[in-house]
């Protein structure tokens, strides 16, 4: 069957590719370390043989947080980008408890674990969306945010994610941004972080917070960029025929809302 | 309590911005008319008072297609756009079996539809993925297809989606595009398909085809402008803070893999 024997040979080709860029991935050193010396030592699973060299043989498990009315692209973006390197990393969806979850936009998603189940977690990152003022005040999601914190390499936030990172008390004393757009709920919950209204994301070491649900998307590939080397991130773009905006500074929606 | 005070304001003007958007979206004229005469008649619920003007007041429908290692952002991406106008348009998530279903990145969505309980289709897409290759030999979703082709008013595609189009003969005697990488897998499913390699999407009518992953956003953006004017588009662009690539021929990955 001619589609069985060439379609064969073009899939060997497509899995060479991606096992090319994972190798890439895996070959191209961190061209930027961590500023910070906690985000290298800090990790859940730490222990005595949890050595650099060790943890680049193991995988990154990455925790989504969703919660009812989040905002799609906020998690899938990211998740996109993240989820492209398999042989290193491992996305896990959680939620105050496993199951479905509705988004803003009406699509329904599975969250993999509750807060009390979810496994350790290198990674986290909370997306926004119209939900995140009902979870400014769910202690539950507070509570477990900022035990994750203590051990998680980088905590991450994707719009007004931020806003309940801040109101965790997760940023205080750090610089970090919010989308352009609703930018004063998420300073009003963080009188003691240095918000930066004109950012396309902020890194902080082991926080880094991103604008307006694109945005996510450049900051995922600057994480990657950090975590896994500028080839391994040049590479996810290119395969996604996405135009990565590199420059964190540069944001051309600072000026559709008003400075706070 | 201050935070429910201030916030519900702040809430308050959010829906309304949001509110606006839709507004938006209802009032402005679509700037840009259908080439194609089906496209305006052939609607899955058409009857004798499916009239252009209550066509105007009434939802569309977009099934999006789902299937085992499909893309995320081939999903959520359009998703995101054609999410948040919900008084227009409302999303369901339709596989060959309702329930949960993974990504080729890893996390499960939810089908809300299997194919035989699946309801009256306006607009159709279908992602792409790893899995496509698998799906190429799925009568049970080429025939589905091919039945929801023929009442819908757009079927699109992103990234090697157009294969599985292409296979299912949809794109017959139509110009189209895939995603640059892979191309040549969707060109194998078409021989009688205009392929079009330097292409960030490809509008044909009722057949709109998108280049990889990403482009899938700009043909979203694109198809909205069609259906619901330029206004809304841009306001949906500027929502997400996302830089939304107008131009269909400016195809900035065309150069990245070998034109067949």
């Amino acid at each position: 069957m001619k589609l069985s024997l060439r379609h064969s040979v073009l899939l060997a080709s497509c899995l060479f590719i991606t096992a090319a860029l994972h190798m890439n991935a895996l070959g191209a050193p961190p061209e930027k370390a961590s500023d910070d010396e906690t985000a290298t030592t800090a990790k859940a699973d730490t222990s005595d043989d949890a050595k650099p060299a060790a943890k680049k043989k193991g995988k990154r498990t990455l925790g989504i947080v969703l919660y009812p009315r989040f905002e799609l692209l906020d998690v899938y973006g990211p998740a996109e980008m993240f989820g492209n390197l398999p042989q290193h990393l491992e996305i896990v969806m959680v939620a105050e408890k496993a199951g479905p979850v509705a988004s803003t936009q009406g699509p329904k998603v599975h969250a993999d674990y509750g807060f009390e189940d979810c496994p350790p977690l290198d990674l986290v990152m909370v997306p926004g969306g119209f939900g995140t003022l009902a979870e400014l005040r769910n202690e539950a999601l507070l509570t477990w945010l900022r035990d994750r914190a203590e051990s998680a390499e980088i905590v991450m936030s994707v719009c007004s994610g931020s806003a309940i990172l801040a109101k965790a008390g997760l940023l205080d004393g750090r610089r970090a941004t919010s989308n352009k757009r609703y930018f004063q709920i998420a300073v009003d919950q963080g009188p003691n972080v240095d918000w930066v209204y004109k950012a396309r994301w902020v890194d902080d070491g082991n926080r880094v917070t991103s604008s307006g649900v694109s945005a996510g998307i450049d900051m995922a590939l600057h994480v990657i960029d950090r975590l896994y080397g500028t080839k391994a991130a040049e590479s996810l773009a290119d395969l996604t025929e996405y135009q990565w905006h590199r420059d964190a500074d540069n944001d051309p929606f600072a000026e559709s809302g008003k400075q706070p």
